[in-house]
Parts: C-alpha cells; sequence; structure tokens
C-alpha cells in the first residue's frame, strides 16, 4: 500500500518483536495505527471487529494467526502442537462465517502441520515460513489479476466500485481496486464512483483514501444512486470483490453488490467480480447454501449526519453484512488465471487443465 | 400526526400569529421544534433546507407561501398585489425543482387570483382560505388513497419502504406510509423494513419516528439490503411515494427508488407508488424528462459512525437527490381514485371518465 511516500502491507510478521502487527482499519482514515498481536485469539477478535477485513486479508490473518498459535502453544511433542492448532483453528474458523479465505488459510496451514514430519519446534518455524508465504502469494495473485482486469479497462471509463477491495483488503495491492490502480498506472484516464458502502463505509473511509492515495480520481455516492448514474449513461464499467464465490459462479459479497449488478444487468453495463481463485467454494453448489452473517445492529443505527444523531431512541435494525449476487448478473471472473465468463464452472475447468 | 397523544399536522397557518407554522424536520426525531414563518421567502428557504420536504407538503407550503407573499405585499390594487404574487411565484418555484407538486400549488393560487374579480384585500383573503382549502384536501385525497392502497395489503406482509412518506411528508397522514398506517387500524399484522434512505436519511430518522408512533413494528435496513432480503423470501410488498411522475407512468422519487423496484420485478414482488394525481405532469411525456435536483455533497460527506468521522479530508461526491423508475417496474399507482395498472396513462383515463 502507498501512505504518502511510505509502502506498507495491511499485515506482517514482525520478526524482532514475534508478532503480528495490523493497520487498525476501524479508525481510518482519521487515524493511522498499528496494532500488535502476540495471542492467535488476539487476532481472531481483531477479525470479527474488523481491524482487519476483506475477504484475502483474513485469509493471510488467519494464516498469521496459525503460526501465531503455534508460538502460544507449550506442546513439546509434534502430536500435542497439532491438537493445540486444531483447537486454534476452530477459534480462528468461527471470527467471521462468509469469506471463505478464512477456513481455506487455516486448512491449507493444518494440512501442511499434519504433513511435516519434524519435531515441535521445526513444526512451528515452518508453519511461519509457510504463513509468510501464503501473504506474499496474496499480493502475486492480486498483481496477475490486475493485469488480466486492467484489459477489460478503456481510458475515459467511469467505473462503480463497490466496498474496499484495494490494498487494505488484501495483503497489498487488493482485487479490484487492483484492477483500477492498474489501469491507471498504465496511463488510462479513469474516474472511479466509490459507493460509500454502508453500514460500515468501507468505500467512504478506505477506498476513497486509498484512491487519494493513488492520486485517482473518484466521487463518493450513496449506494442507492449508482442505478440512477447509469440511467444517465454516467457508468461504463462496474466492478466488485467476492467473499466467498460457489461452484456455479454466484458471488456473495458485500451487502448490495446484487443491486448493483442487477442495475448493471438492467443498463447492459459489464459487472466483474474480482477474487483469487481460492475464494471459490467448490463445496457449495449454488450461492443460497453460502452462510451469510448477519452483525451487531449498531452498525446501522449508531450514525450522525451534519452532527445530528440519526436514529429514535429504541430503533431497531438488521444488518445482513454480505448478499449473493447470482451468476446470472455476472459478466466475468477476474481471477488470476485470467478473465473467466459465463458458464463458468465450465471455463474455470478449461482454465484449470491449461 | 399522531406525536404520542397529541395530533397535529406539518404545516399550518396561525390566524391568531398570522405566521405559518411548521414542524422542523431537519431535527427530528431528536428534537421536536415548531418554526414559524412571516414571509413568502422564509417559506422558500425551509423548502430548501428541507424543514419541510416531501412532495405533498412541499405542495401545501408554496400555497401557503403564496398566501403569506398576498399579504407580505403592500399592493393596493388587485393588478399590482397579482404582480408581487408572480414575483413571489417565481421565487417559490426555484425552491426545490423535482417536486411537482410545488408548481402545482404556485400555479393554482396564481389561476384563483387571476380569476377573482375584487379588491387586494379581498383577494389577500380569498387566497388565504384557499391555501387552506388544497391543505385540507390534501389531507383527504391521502385517506381515500390509504383506503384503496390498504386493500392491496395483506396480513402477515413484511413491506419495504423508502424514505419518507408519512404524515410528515404531507399535511397530514401521509401517501405510501399512510397506506400502511391504515393497513395497521384495519388490523392486519404487518411489518415495516425501513430503507434508511441515504443521504438524508429520512427512513432512519422520521419514518422510523412515525412508525414508533403509530405502534407499527419495523427495523431499519441499509438501502442496499432489501434485494438480499427479497431473496431470501423475506419482503412481500414493495412500496414508496413519487415526487413527479411522467406521463407514461415513469415516477421520480427518491434516490434509490429504481434500484429497489428494480429488486422487487427482479424477484416477482409488487412495487406500488403512491401518489395524489397532482403529482403527474401531463407536459412530460417520459420520465427521463423529469428535472433532477442535484444537492451539496456535504449531504454524503459529514457522516459519522459509531462516533468516528467517516471520510478522509478532501473527499468528494455526487449527490442526486431524485432517480427515474422506468413504468415497467412499477406494478401500480395507488391514488385517491384508485388503484391504477398499466397501461398507466390509458388506464388513469378511464378511471378520470369515470
Amino acid at each position: 500500500m502507498k501512505k504518502g511516500n511510505e509502502t506498507m502491507r495491511t499485515i506482517t510478521w514482525n520478526d524482532e518483536k514475534q508478532v503480528i502487527e495490523m493497520i487498525d482499519q476501524r479508525i481510518l482514515p482519521q487515524e493511522f495505527k498499528i496494532n500488535q498481536y502476540d495471542h492467535y485469539k488476539g487476532v481472531a477478535d481483531a477479525i470479527t471487529t474488523m481491524v482487519i477485513r476483506g475477504a484475502p486479508a483474513i485469509g493471510a490473518a488467519a494464516a498469521y494467526g496459525m503460526a501465531m498459535a503455534a508460538f502460544n502453544s507449550d506442546a513439546k511433542t509434534r502430536e500435542a502442537l497439532i491438537a493445540d492448532l486444531e483447537t486454534a483453528g476452530d477459534y480462528l474458523n468461527n471470527a467471521r462465517p462468509t469469506a471463505v479465505n478464512l477456513a481455506w488459510a487455516v486448512r491449507r496451514m493444518m494440512k501442511a502441520a499434519k504433513e511435516f514430519s519434524g519435531t515441535a519446534d521445526e513444526l512451528r518455524q515452518h508453519l511461519l515460513a509457510l504463513s509468510k508465504a501464503i501473504a506474499d502469494e496474496d499480493v502475486e495473485i492480486n498483481k496477475k489479476m490486475a493485469a488480466y482486469g486492467a484489459e477489460l479497462i478503456e481510458d475515459g471509463d467511469h467505473i462503480v466500485h463497490h466496498c474496499n477491495t484495494g490494498a487494505l483488503a488484501t495483503v497489498d495491492w487488493g482485487t479490484a481496486l487492483g484492477v483500477i490502480r492498474m489501469a491507471h498506472e498504465q496511463g488510462k484516464k479513469i474516474h472511479v464512483f466509490v459507493d460509500e458502502t454502508r453500514p460500515r463505509l468501507q468505500g467512504a473511509r478506505l477506498t476513497a483514501w486509498e484512491l487519494a492515495q493513488y492520486g485517482i480520481p473518484y466521487d463518493l455516492i450513496t449506494d442507492s444512486s449508482s442505478g440512477y448514474l447509469m440511467r444517465r449513461g454516467m457508468v461504463q464499467k462496474v466492478i466488485f470483490g467476492a467473499d466467498r464465490v460457489a461452484a456455479n459462479g454466484d458471488v456473495a459479497n458485500k451487502i448490495g453488490s446484487y443491486m448493483l449488478a442487477l442495475a448493471a444487468y438492467d443498463n447492459g453495463i459489464p459487472a466483474y467480480s474480482t477474487f483469487p481463485i481460492s475464494t471459490v467454494d467448490f463445496d457449495l453448489d449454488r450461492g443460497e447454501l453460502i452462510p451469510i452473517e448477519e452483525r451487531d445492529d449498531e452498525e446501522v443505527l449508531a450514525l450522525s449526519l451534519m452532527g445530528q444523531k440519526v436514529t429514535p431512541e429504541g430503533a431497531t435494525a438488521r444488518n445482513f453484512a454480505f448478499d449473493v449476487t447470482p451468476n446470472r448478473l455476472i459478466s466475468g471472473w477476474i481471477t488470476e488465471m485470467g478473465v473467466i465468463y459465463p458458464p463458468f464452472f465450465e471455463n474455470l475447468q478449461s482454465a484449470m487443465k491449461a
């Protein structure tokens, strides 16, 4: 990520202090602060409370969390350590339900642990090295996706973007916002309509801040505006990320993605979902099976506008954090294996064989 | 409107003080305050700054504003008074561009002035009486609409409602929310999903507050959530108001109505627009011709969530206040002449002849 002239990652392992460091995204863009975690339970809590968010970043946090769990355990044998890791894995898996990257990273770390034949201490180092490799891999994958996706973006495009899918949603670079950044770095003149993305406003807080760092022109809009902009001919592309993708191509993503993709479809505007192939959950054959997180209604209710508290005393809310966009509304998947068009499952199979 | 055990109107003419009184909707629900206006320019400013809002309430405010203009003028002759009224009418017409009720009320008052044959002072009294009649008529029309609309609501319905269309959006009773209130008073067990309605959050502020006064159960949702609730089978009806309707049935209403109606259509859920026939602008044959107001970006940017300022320094926004829902997405118009189904123009003609 760029912050002024500095570059840094959303999450890193600090070797000197033996801690995991994360940018605290709850207080951005007003404050920039790095939190340190020396226990996997703290990492799980950071995921739940959204210190770190974004499916790929959550995956990296889970991998680092599993490595930390290995160091938190005082197990003397490989077997005892693996038992402690199982406990930690369950704990981390419960931090947030929708992003598949979390379970994917935990599973990958557990598999590596079980296949490893050295001592407990060697296993600790092995898992730490793997967690760092998973983080590095995320950045590489993102840049590959960005290169493929940028080919779809044309000079002069106005692009609607939902939530935050930038460097802050990943270890670095970003998914959908990474595509936009790559197109900008290629010299294409683009402009972004940034959905503010209620309830947690990751668009208004994080995407606006990132775009300013990269020097990409943007305007914030309320989430309910994009359809009207499309009807006026003010939008050429829609692009967002994914938290979990079913095998048939249905995409679970931040609440509002479905209505956005539907409006794009109604106006003949392409809508792309950008994600690493690890986001596809081949165990779920359709989107209705993806578990959708419902969060505290405070995120909806605790709002002030122009200095005034908004909601009346005693108001209640429903707060689903994600929705599911049916595959018929998605023009293409932007992945590290290229842009995949419908029918998604079949074309993904072909891409994986190639 | 009910406020605890009191009933009152959104806007009234106070005969004793010769002032127009309005509930200040900018500070509801945290504060309840009545503002007084003794000049038509103050009334125009109250419309622009949204002390009073909602198409029918804006119409009544414009009528009262024209009556006030007659008293503000020191014209001695009927002709001189009419000239001053023309000036006031232009001023009021510029207060907000989208709601046709404003221009409709100004036109009706001017027509009455021009057809009147008495003295200047008699004309002042004539216009005051007419403005009161227009306000009374609004309440009557709303109750008629509510009775027709309530027939569409079934016991057990969960209804998505957009913006505020209640007593506060009218002189009293409300349009779309009036339908909901009538169904509730008829004993139907209903529940409302209240779109918070960014940017000005009239749903979260005003509709939630009104529903609490009437004892109707509700939950607030972010505007981007309704599509997902529909896909889960949690919604049976969608209902909203209108600020201006083109002759072909395209409906200009609060931003977000188009995406809401589109989601309803995609899920086979009926979406009704509720308005008095005076909201139809027969001079405009399609929705693209309706002027759409763009407001100060502060309404998008000046947001805090859970005590934290949201947007970064220097952020910019686009802030369209309304959008246009094409007639193909509207299941029916709920009007004082009954529920009118597509094809709207033809069926309205028949209803008007009957």
